[in-house]
């Protein structure tokens, strides 16, 4: 039974979504003003390995990520550089979805855009007016906190320490949040009842999140710093509007530390994904992330990287080693050697599902896999032999829940024409050595892959015949 | 000089854009409800030809392509397929690019989307209200095309012929067209100072081209069936909103037959890109689209497609051939022969232009290089030897041109593995031969690509090391 820890209760409870086998599951996705940085990454991984692992546990997951394209960062961000909301929005949006594809991130069932859906958030607002939950102040529209009774429920603090950051004079409490923003000087708006204007931040996901998977989602996620003020106010805005429970599990990940402080551009301790990956493998930094458990802060650091490296490397041997074991014929096999690996194998996968039940204590499934991996390593290294079919069994596990890591992700792209390169010079010496027989079979086998080979009187040259 | 066949005088003109050096350039992209087809394809590689060459000429071009994500089309298949208009629009906007990124059309600049721009068409038809050109009917808005004298300039149909297809007892007059429609039961709407509704068609261009470019664009490009309504249309709208000259140049492609007719979902004579591209290589798709003036009609056939790919093949030879021909050190070259080459080289070059600057005369450039790439091939297969900096000086030319034309698209993706697993099979036989010196040597080799080979005792194994 998977179990999952949930932020609104501070309990690990059974996992037990609404419908019978159906997972509705919205994660907050980003602000898309600026580069991705590894937070994010840690973040997006997180819930992309919770939503591999759903999956795997046979569950049919419906996952919406929204993207926010308008708010005070987007706004400020496009005057300096000189673009409209739309145009700065696209850009940094394209760079999260590479960075995301590069990081292996399953996308999500849909993407919904802020601006896309004014008309929804607009609908939502003259609802909660009607019942009474927001008032319009000066063409603002502001949720009323005290209306709603069950407001702090998720991040559990005083009533009193409920305070929003942005103070204004049309608020009748200061703890109430925008719902809609009156057009200021030089800012994207649009029509609504109340004049031209702009909505708040919260609003969306609200309206988003239920336009998409309905009035009761099973797992809402995000960051840890999103629990107040952003996740408060969304469970405030849609209960009081539907009348029902938002969201069955709140699930938040911890944050990434560097030099054991929370990363900030003030204190330039920040790095992009994109900075990460240009001396590190996609794998490497995703084996690192899920080094440690989603809820504890961790640590970033070359030496934490350099370790996950090691861990994948290893794997890699056991898989390639392993790989197609099945084809050999071999009846001269070590009885012994094949029980144990047999029953290392139906441990291994019930210990990973253990470990990945329990609120997904990755680090746990990560070891147990490592475990697997050392006996492969073992065996192959000094050439014992053990039934193929076995062997092969061991092969597809560890593929198979290590791709519910998400870390055995093969990356050969960028490299043919220096590998048709060598083998042309190979081919180009043995006809120099008269290997005839040698230089045809090359010219067979690329033609194979359609790749045309000619041989002019000085020169030989290739190019791919499709 | 670069001389456009402008559809607004009906004449060949001299291009000169409004500012100097610099284009602003404009194409109507496509409805994103469903797969683009090769009719798209046509129109696309065109403007993207145009684009290419432009920038080859010298100018400072900014490029904008609109995606229409609001209207009949887009609501109907919304419905059918059970998904928001944002759902869908995002569906077949990605499917979109990834044609256009496999026929390596050069993203234009920026897609702005009609939904993320009602507020900027809502403020151009108060605008249109406000100087008596457009009225408000019934929650409708109607622009009243007898109140702009020049209705009718770009298709130079007769007044009674200008005539909108939907009709509908709100109008004054069955020519007005509408700008903003009320909501109907089950539609996407916005908020208006008209009421709950969408805009038309039409207004988006208008409104977004403007947006992005300024007043006045230098190219606004579509195919031919857009010249009436939606090009006449946009014409009345801008000026009338502007009080200037909304475009100095229309260009609009010619349609694509097959079996001589226009294809069309109905006749079933209709191929997405998707398809064609199974079968047949980007490059060998653009030479064929290429090979017929863009103002012409087209045979779409396997026949014209074979043609295109017998031309491509020999650039291919020509190209391999004349790579890297300086870095053979070779003083023994035909002095006459060089002489030839170097004035078919000047020759080339100018005659390329010439027929690129007489309204993008493709086929005539493309007979230019061809002539290029037969002599390089007589040289080269006959073993005769010219002075190498001038083969070079040949290669980079037939490059760089062709270039322009997007027909030289190396893609060698997606068959390293195979690659690799031929280089081991010949290392394999190496060692069996105990020629342990090839054996090293290609492992040493496959290492400097970051491809790590290990010997088991059973097998050899290899993986990707970064």
């Amino acid at each position: 039974m998977l179990k999952l820890f949930n932020d609104l209760t501070g309990k690990k409870e059974d996992f037990v979504p609404l419908e019978k086998s159906k997972v509705k599951m919205y994660v907050c996705g980003p602000t898309v003003y600026d580069f991705s940085h590894i937070g994010h990454a840690r973040s997006y991984v997180f819930f992309d390995i919770m939503y591999r692992y759903l999956k795997f546990r046979g569950f049919d997951v419906t996952y919406i990520q929204n993207l926010t394209d308008i708010d005070d960062k987007i706004i400020k961000r496009a005057h300096e550089e000189n673009l409209t909301i739309y145009e700065l929005a696209d850009k940094y949006t394209e760079l999260y979805f590479r960075d995301m594809k590069k990081l292996r991130a399953l996308s999500a069932d849909y993407f919904p855009r802020a601006t896309q859906h004014i008309p929804d958030m607009i609908e939502a607002i003259k609802i909660l007016i009607q019942k009474g939950f927001a008032y319009e102040s000066n063409g603002n529209v502001y949720f009323a906190v005290d209306s709603f009774q069950d407001y702090g429920k998720l991040s559990r603090k005083p009533f009193e320490e409920l305070i929003d950051s942005e103070d204004s004079p049309d608020k009748r409490n200061p703890k109430d949040f925008a719902l809609w923003k009156r057009k200021k000087e030089d800012e994207p708006f649009w029509e609504s009842p109340w004049g031209l204007g702009r909505p708040g931040w919260h609003i969306e996901c609200s309206v988003m999140s239920t336009k998409y998977l309905g009035s009761t989602l099973d797992i809402h996620g995000g960051g840890q710093d999103l629990v107040f003020p952003h996740h408060e106010n969304e469970i405030a805005q849609t209960e009081a509007y539907t009348g029902k429970k938002f969201v069955r599990y709140w699930i938040h990940n911890g944050f990434l530390t560097v030099n054991k402080e929370k990363m900030s551009k003030s204190l330039k301790n920040f790095f992009t994904i994109q900075e990460v990956l240009e001396k590190r493998s996609p794998e490497n930094l995703r084996c690192f992330l899920i080094s440690t458990h989603y809820r504890k802060p961790m640590e970033f650091s070359d030496e934490n990287l350099d370790h996950a490296q090691n861990v994948l490397e290893k794997f890699f041997v056991a898989l390639e080693a392993s790989r197609n074991a099945h084809l050999i014929d071999n009846k001269d096999y070590s009885k012994s050697l094949t029980e144990d690996l047999k029953k290392l194998i139906q441990q291994t996968q019930s210990e990973f599902i253990l470990a990945m039940d329990d609120d997904f204590n990755t680090p746990l499934a990560l070891s147990h896999l490592q475990t697997l991996a050392r006996e492969i390593n073992k065996i192959t290294q000094k050439g014992e032999i053990v039934n193929p079919e076995i062997m092969e069994q061991a092969h597809k596990l560890l593929w198979e829940l290590g791709s519910i890591l998400g870390i055995f992700l093969e990356n050969k792209e960028g490299i043919s024409d220096k590998l048709v390169d060598l083998i042309l010079t190979i081919r180009q010496e043995a006809r120099q050595s008269k290997d005839y027989a040698l230089s045809d079979k090359i010219r067979d086998e690329l033609n194979k892959l359609n790749l045309e080979v000619k041989d002019l009187p000085n020169k030989t040259i290739w190019y791919k015949k499709i």
